[in-house]
């Protein structure tokens, strides 16, 4: 299933994209969830009867009639593994494969959703894409094993981990570049878990105006999703609806020759082979 | 007013502390704030409501029949500054005043209510506590100016920023150390802006088992309150109940010689003149 949350005529809702169309889950369900975030704490009953009910004659509204939120508007926590995969290590100058994850936080504000709007803000002019995979935790766990990471994944889903490189740099801590408001795409769906058997079997790629900028395999990365779910539950609760960000690979724009960074009207893809493809346009901040 | 959040016979509510009573709000307002953030959101008339009926007279419970929740219990947002007190900065080897303000976030797993346990956790013996002064939101914004910062405050409380030495320092990024649950004492309440004229005139201790180990006027900050509004406010948008931790003086454990680590048994105090007096006793997790 895809799971996507979005506002149709102002009402925020969420629900499952079919084709091109969403079956408007949030009204199905009759309130029984507000949220996407919600619905996934709400737990596996309810999850069988979205299944039920979403099917292709159900869909309430077109996809080109709403408009997307972030797949989870309003995480509890949004915890970001950086510099997981060799290549895009090589890359960072001065940057070493560390012993654990390289843990950062963004909040929910920094995010966007697909079609929306990618904010370059007045501040800098050093915004920059980094494709990632997204995890969306469904089920609360705290010291999760290895083992039993994966059980409490809902999905997975492209995110834009968008970064404002000089105010990334300010100090020796990221999290103010890492939270410009609107700079994280996170679209345009999450595909349930159930359809995902293997999440290191996926290619991501992100596309800067057409153009292939980011390839790899979710194979390469340093520290894989049962390991950082394992790391980050030692020391936090998850909770369903918590966002994990699997870090990008090589061939950021800040580390080309010369230096690439977004500019109003560019447009980045992040597509994940077997989840879909976030599209967002970049606008300077009004 | 002191406005706190508590839990009476399990039922979670928020309110006005007055001597050793507290003014329960969530109950007399009638449920038109739900939480002490949902309060602040709500604006002025609802804060002018409550001052009217916050009296002596009143009171609905006594403080001893109640637990403490921490300040605001589900911030939006934990923004911290780090090395914001030169006696600090100079005690942290390697580390150099910044030219901008060092920041990362806690989530609100990590909070934990005045006279609460502040746990050790399993995975260290490398607790340490952090005094620090947290300055809670009242009203929205964004690009907020130093000479507007003030007006956004809705007011302050004392905080145990409490950080986890190893596995702040497993890699560059401190998340992790600042993140386990239960290791950031917020309370015992807020003393509201009007209360607190000049922010910059208070003293901060932190006792340890009685002895004082931190002592500061809050007038050393390096970046003082507005300036961080303002650039914490350029990248995100601050909201009504977010937090903002104004970093910690010299003093701490982890730099003594020998280093003290706190222990299950062990009480923090933390003391800021004119607010009141946050304390917690380690409990090791269960």
């Amino acid at each position: 299933m895809r799971l996507m949350s979005f506002t149709v005529a102002g009402r925020p809702s969420f629900g499952a994209a079919i084709g091109d169309g969403v079956v408007d889950l949030g009204r199905r369900l009759g309130g029984r969830a507000a949220s996407l975030k919600a619905f996934l704490a709400a737990g596996p009953a309810l999850m069988a009867e979205a299944r039920a009910i979403a099917r292709p004659e159900t869909v309430d509204h077109k996809l080109a009639a709403l408009r997307f939120l972030p797949v989870i508007p309003d995480p509890g926590k949004i915890v970001c593994v950086g510099l997981n995969y060799r290549d895009h290590v090589a890359e960072a100058a001065g940057r070493d494969v560390t012993e654990k994850p390289v843990i950062f936080a963004r909040f929910a504000e920094s995010q966007t959703g697909h079609l929306e709007p990618l904010v370059k803000p007045r501040a800098s002019d050093k915004l920059d894409y980094e494709g990632e995979m997204a995890v969306i935790i469904g089920t609360a766990g705290r010291h999760i094993s290895e083992a039993a990471a994966l059980g409490h994944v809902a999905g997975y889903a492209c995110y834009n981990e968008g970064s404002v490189r000089d105010w990334q740099r300010h100090t020796h801590q990221y999290t103010p570049g890492k939270n410009f408001a609107a700079t994280g795409g996170f679209g345009p769906w999450m595909v349930t878990a159930d359809e995902i058997p293997d999440p290191t079997r996926l290619t991501l790629t992100t596309r800067l105006n057409g153009e292939v900028v980011q390839k790899s395999g979710t194979d390469l990365m340093i520290f894989p999703i049962p390991e950082v779910i394992a790391y980050v539950s030692t020391f936090t609760p998850l909770a369903p609806g918590d966002v994990i960000l699997t870090g990008t690979p090589g061939g950021v724009g800040s580390r080309r020759t010369p230096p690439v960074w977004l500019k109003a009207g560019d447009t980045v893809e992040v597509e994940i082979s077997g989840i879909g493809t976030l599209v967002n346009t970049v606008a300077a901040e009004a």
